[in-house]
């Protein structure tokens, strides 16, 4: 049987990740949709203990770790398993967005190494096909986001500084990254649609 | 003020860390006593996760992370606030079982990396002093467990043979850490406290 692909969606807060997955799930209704924090039962415990400080705020290295057990277990109990039963993997974030919120994000380029090496043995199994990151000024993201009414959690709380720092650490993986493609996410939900469906059939047409 | 000293108490199961941990809290009794994994509320909750499987067995990558999530959890919130306050930390076990369990242990050394990277984060501000490793021939350690009646978890249920290799595992990491002491387990309680206290009367000498 002919493995599957692993698809990620990636982008800062507001830049339609959500939506644009909602979409696929029309087209592609045959594929595993997941996501990463807590697309495991382990992991939706491990996700609340970060987002929702179930223990205090944590500190940063404590979040890393959490977030990259969360990552191991979602690799080896629900994308691998996928992947090898020739499925399609749609997961709503990845490792990019550990490294643009985590390492970028909070200014903390000494975690690098750490999480360089962490998702090296992670995503050893499971490497990452296509990385569509949608790509969004954070003042326009915040803003579609607090017109929806949303309630931020720990993680989406911080300044347009950090976020314009998490903006650069997408951009900055996507370059280093061959399976990366930006989408510039300012424009309408079906322009921008238009732009991810011919991603995705591309690559599955690769793979005839 | 000067900062207090970390001493660590190592070792295989079975060679009596409990037992000497108990004994300098006789002498010492100023000193702040702790434990790893499970030294922290949040600690407690990610041992309970490994060791008692309350989410299923786990990968061998989540547990690691889950532990050195634990670990940085505690240098945090107790090793290094106790350390800064001029009190001395005596913690059962540290990253030395880390890597004595799941490098050596499961025989995965390709962790090593990975570990290697999060220790040297996690410990940067809580170097160890004193690490007392309390060497032991397994069958040894396993056949006083059975004598007290231990009930063994996931982590202690493991072949004699992995249990040669975590004992390779502290003895190799004892070589190359300048503040590891091997003891000799295999004496009287009396005989190898005698050596421990010592070890610990000597680090606080220097210190004065």
């Amino acid at each position: 049987m002919q493995r599957g692909k692993f698809i990620v969606i990636e982008g800062g807060d507001g830049a339609g990740k959500d939506t644009q997955i909602e979409l696929l799930k029309k087209d592609f209704p045959d594929f595993v949709y997941t996501r990463e924090p807590g697309g495991t039962p382990l992991g939706k415990v491990l996700r609340e203990m970060v987002l929702h400080e179930s223990y205090g705020a944590l500190p940063l290295l404590t979040e890393a770790f959490l977030f990259l057990a969360d990552r191991a277990q979602h690799a080896a109990e629900v994308v691998t398993p996928a992947l090898a039963a020739g499925k399609t993997v749609v997961a709503n974030r990845s490792w990019i967005s550990m490294v643009a919120y985590q390492v970028y994000g909070r200014d903390h380029h000494d975690l690098k190494e750490v999480v360089d090496a962490a998702v090296a043995r992670i995503y050893g199994e499971c490497p990452i096909d296509l990385a569509l990151i949608l790509d969004l000024a954070p003042e326009v993201g915040v803003a579609r986001q607090r017109a929806e009414g949303k309630k931020f959690d720990v993680m989406e709380n911080m300044s347009l500084e950090a976020r314009e720092r998490v903006r650069n650490g997408f951009l900055k993986t996507a370059r280093s990254l061959p399976a990366a493609q930006v989408i510039n996410a300012n424009r309408s939900i079906d322009e921008v649609y238009k732009e991810v469906k011919i991603a995705v059939s591309e690559l599955l047409e690769k793979t005839l």
